[in-house]
């Protein structure tokens, strides 16, 4: 869909929602669907492990209690999701993420009823954000709403503050991308491409290699699954080296880079997906590059780069209004929809980025 | 012996030195023991891999040939020295390291006879360096001369431009030091200390651990081999955690490390030791912790700070007339004990710096 008619879409939706919400309020007050976190996870993620479930019971937020309660709309499928259940969620909770949401009630002086918010919610209908203050406010709803699970969301400000803040970009540089199809991977390699770098990326299937070479405007791309020599495949596309690596996998990926890394370089280490799933992480034995090659490699997390979130968005929007920026998404509709969906993103099912619609209101 | 008493001796030498150049001066001509790497290294440096020879042939510098000839007096044992006869050097050669020499005929104009200089040299009594420009000239005499093959010379420049350059320490961050007794890692937990961090080091003796608490003033040391759990060990040493590791071991050691680390911590890669004499490395398990933590690994090579030899000299000289610097060298007299002194690095036989004598003077 254009981006014009999707936003013209949701205007629609929310004249319908104002009308609806008019009219009979209170009909679907007391049910909350929910995703829950059912099962300890070992090795790979299955959707066995996450039970769709129907509460009766909604979250309130009290007058002057500093939490809101919101209805989710948008739920972002991140690798984030895993590392929260797999280290923070207790057997029987809801599953937690990044996500789209209206402000439904207001127990804090920032936020108002109908305030829309990007934020850590959770996987059901209704939610009680008890930290409303680590939230954005949406304020540019211009573009489709779901981009903010993703390009406009921790995604894209991962990939901004990736790229920008941490691999030290020069003009001419030689940036390599792991997971390049992925939310993060597809937007560094447009921004390292506006910013003047020649960016080689790799993914799991011929369709997503077609992708980065065609809509996200890669110079070269493999499919890693089809190469029996990665460091060969590296020597094939970067033939002078590496001077950015932007890693989203490890393992022997990890290994095969350090080999071609150039005198200097950089190693921003973003996640590691390929091992997330593993009991017993792959061992990386090339480190020795790192002093040979004067290398440095850093691992990074979005949380220290929030307060660029402002400059983030003023720099992407007009980008995206402009058609600068290729966008992709994988929509799953409804909570049923999202343990498949999540499994997925570790799977290297999804194409673009992954996003569960809890409702479009 | 003290300082000063060493000092004098060197003096007395440098006497002896001129009367006999002047009295026969031509009957030394003709003859050259080398250190020549007469087998290929694989697995772990031998001495059998190296034998000591005399050549009747001594090289020259013509004049205005940019090159200077060098009577060698003091040679440098450096983990580096491994990695020039692995990768450089051809079946036959001679070994080539850091090494404090006197200038004996000049064909460059920077230098003249009778200079004392710092530089790549080779392991025999007289060597033709053809590129003198990457020599320091040694201005400072007032210390023992072989101090410039350790703690004034490549080992103390790298300890010096690896903590304060790449650390990026804080006073009061918590200090880890691996192969804590090496010519580098003593000096790095010196400058630690003095900076005001916390500092342990690892080492794999008794003695060693001794020398680190009692002689260098480190806060706490282990001995890595009497420990079944390094993990354990540094918790019980570094119970908060680790600000900045100085690598110098990999393998295990890194992994356990990586266990370790506060967010945010600088893990500054210097060498490897661990890993030198492995045909195959080690696989480092636990690199998601660069994520989760946000650390930065940087591997450094000391040529990078060359521009720094002044200042460090400036700051370190000082320090050692003070006695503020504790240094400890393990001396080798002759050539014909290089090889034995070389491997004994590898092993973890030397104490301190390891310095092989060729000359007197």
């Amino acid at each position: 869909m254009c981006l014009t008619g999707q936003i013209q879409r949701e205007r629609e939706r929310e004249r319908e929602r104002m009308e609806k919400e008019n009219s009979n309020a209170s009909a679907e007050v007391m049910r909350n669907k929910q995703v829950i976190y059912r099962e300890k996870v070992q090795g790979s993620l299955k959707e066995t492990h996450l039970e769709v479930r129907t509460s009766s019971e909604r979250p309130n937020a009290d007058k002057d209690s500093g939490a809101i309660m919101v209805k989710n709309l948008y739920l972002a499928c991140d690798p984030y999701n895993l590392h929260l259940i797999k280290f923070s969620t207790q057997l029987g909770s809801t599953v937690s993420g990044y996500g789209v949401a209206r402000v439904l009630e207001s127990g804090h002086p920032n936020f108002k009823k109908g305030d829309l918010v990007l934020g850590l919610t959770r996987w059901e209908e209704y939610s009680l954000i008890t930290a409303p203050e680590t939230c954005f406010k949406i304020e540019h709803t211009d573009v489709p709403l779901s981009y903010y699970t993703g390009l406009l969301g921790m995604p894209g400000l991962t990939a901004y503050a990736g790229f920008f803040e941490v691999c030290s970009p020069k003009k001419g540089d030689t940036v390599f991308i792991s997971a390049a199809s992925g939310a993060v991977g597809q937007l560094v390699g447009q921004f390292a491409k506006l910013f003047g770098c020649y960016v080689v990326g790799s993914a799991g299937s011929k369709e997503k290699v077609d992708l980065l070479k065609n809509k996200f405007g890669f110079d070269d791309a493999f499919n890693y699954k089809e190469e029996l020599d990665l460091d060969a495949a590296l020597k094939r596309c970067l033939p002078e080296g590496i001077d950015i690596y932007f890693e989203n996998v490890g393992g022997k990926m990890l290994d095969a880079v350090l080999l071609n890394m150039k005198p200097h370089g950089r190693i921003t280490v973003c996640g590691m997906i390929s091992q997330y799933n593993l009991e017993q992480h792959e061992g990386v034995h090339n480190l020795m590059h790192l002093i040979w090659k004067q290398v440095r490699m850093e691992g990074f997390a979005m949380f220290d780069y929030y307060h660029l979130y402002p400059k983030f968005l003023e720099t992407v929007l007009p980008q995206i209004k402009e058609g600068k920026i290729a966008y992709m998404e994988d929509i799953a509709e409804g909570l049923e929809n999202g343990p498949a969906a999540l499994v997925g993103v570790f799977s290297g099912r999804s194409i673009g980025k992954q996003v569960v619609v809890v409702s479009r209101e």
